[in-house]
C-alpha cells in the first residue's frame, strides 16, 4: 500500500462505504459482500472489490466481509478511529444546525467551538456552546490545536475568513458558502452544495 | 449515446464540472482544458476527458472546451437546463438556511414551497414563503406537479414523511436526515451528511 499513489476519487467512496456500513451493523447485520454493499451505496460490486483491495485484503473469497473488522480498517485508512475537534465558523442557520447535528457522534468528529462576528451572536448560547468572537478565533483555535473547520458565513465573508483560518493552522475546511476558496498546499477543502446533489438526480427523471 | 448505460458515477462528476466551470465564466474565463479543469476539481485529466467524450465530442483536440458551450451540454444532459420546482419539508435550521441559500438561482432549482408539522412553525413567514401545514402536502404537491424535494426533518420522521412524497408524485429527495430512506423503483434519494465530506479530508491529515 502506497497512500499517496491512491487517487482522491477512491478515498472520497470510502466514507460512503463506512455510512453504509454503520447502518448494516445497526440493523444486527455482521457480514456482506460487495454485491450486497454495491447495491446499498449505488456503485458496482467491482468497483467496491477494486477499492477496498488498494488497502489489502479485508474480505474472504466466497464469505465475503467481516463488517466489524472492515469498518475498523476504513476508520483507521480515513483516521477516523481517533476524534478531531472541530470549530464551525458562522452561526447563522446552517452554523445553527450543525452545532445540534447529532450525527458526529461515533464518526470521529466533535465540535469544541462555534465563532461569529456578528456581536449579537457572540455570548449566545448554542446548544452545548457559547458562540465566541471571531477577533480570538486564530489564538483560540492555536491554543486547542484545532485542524478541521466547518465555513457556514456568508460568501462575501468566506475567503478572508479562510485566510485567518490557515494562519490558525487549520488543514481541513468544509466550506457551505457557495464560491471557491485558494488554500495553500497542505489545506484541504472540501465543497458542500444542495444543488450538486440535485442535479446528480435530474438526470434521471 | 446510450443514457441508460452511463455510470451513476460519471454522472455525480458532472455537477461539479458545471459548478467549476461556472465560477470560471464568472472571472471572464471563456475556454478552459482538460487539464485546468481537473485542477480545478482535483480529478485528472484523463477522467474528465473520459467522462465528457460518453456523451459525445464537446470540446477540440488543441484548443480545448469553449466553456459556455460546454456548461450549456452539460445542462441539457443533467436536465437543469429548465426550472425544477422544489418543496422544503422540514422548517428548522436547514430549512430556514435552504429557504434563503441563494446558490439555487440559475442552476435549475427554485424553491416554492415549505412544509412542517409543527404548528407553531405551520404560518410562519420564512424567507418569501409561508410555512404549510404537511397535512396539506400530498394534495399542494400534486396540484403544483413538483418532483423535487429536501427533507430536512428529524431522523425520526424521516421514512413516513419519505412514503408521503412518494404518494405525492416525487421523484427526487434530497435527504439532510441522518439514516437511509426505503424508497420504490423510480425514485432517488441522494444523502448529504457533512461526515463523508469531512472523512475525505482527514485521510490526508
Amino acid at each position: 500500500m502506497n497512500a499517496d499513489k491512491i487517487p482522491d476519487i477512491i478515498i472520497g467512496r470510502l466514507p460512503i462505504y463506512l455510512r453504509a456500513l454503520q447502518r448494516m451493523v445497526d440493523k444486527g447485520i455482521q457480514t456482506t459482500s460487495s454485491q450486497e454493499l454495491g447495491e446499498r451505496v449505488g456503485i458496482s460490486a467491482a468497483q467496491i472489490r477494486k477499492d477496498i483491495s488498494q488497502f489489502g485484503e479485508f474480505g474472504k473469497q466466497g464469505t465475503g466481509y467481516r463488517i466489524p473488522f472492515l469498518m475498523d480498517k476504513l476508520r483507521e485508512i480515513l483516521k477516523v478511529d481517533r476524534i478531531w475537534d472541530v470549530a464551525v465558523v458562522g452561526a447563522g442557520d446552517i452554523g445553527h444546525a450543525l452545532a445540534r447535528y447529532q450525527g458526529f457522534v461515533d464518526r470521529g468528529f466533535r465540535i469544541v467551538m462555534v465563532f461569529d462576528n456578528d456581536q449579537s451572536k457572540v455570548g449566545e448560547q448554542l446548544g452545548e456552546f457559547v458562540v465566541k468572537d471571531t477577533s480570538v478565533m486564530i489564538e483560540e483555535l492555536q491554543k486547542a490545536d484545532i485542524k478541521v473547520a466547518m465555513l457556514t458565513v456568508p460568501a462575501t465573508a468566506a475567503q478572508e475568513v479562510t485566510d485567518m483560518l490557515v494562519k490558525a493552522g487549520i488543514k481541513a475546511i468544509l466550506n457551505y458558502a457557495p464560491i471557491s476558496l485558494n488554500v495553500p498546499e497542505g489545506v484541504y477543502v472540501q465543497h458542500t452544495d444542495p444543488v450538486t446533489h440535485l442535479q446528480r438526480m435530474t438526470y434521471y427523471l
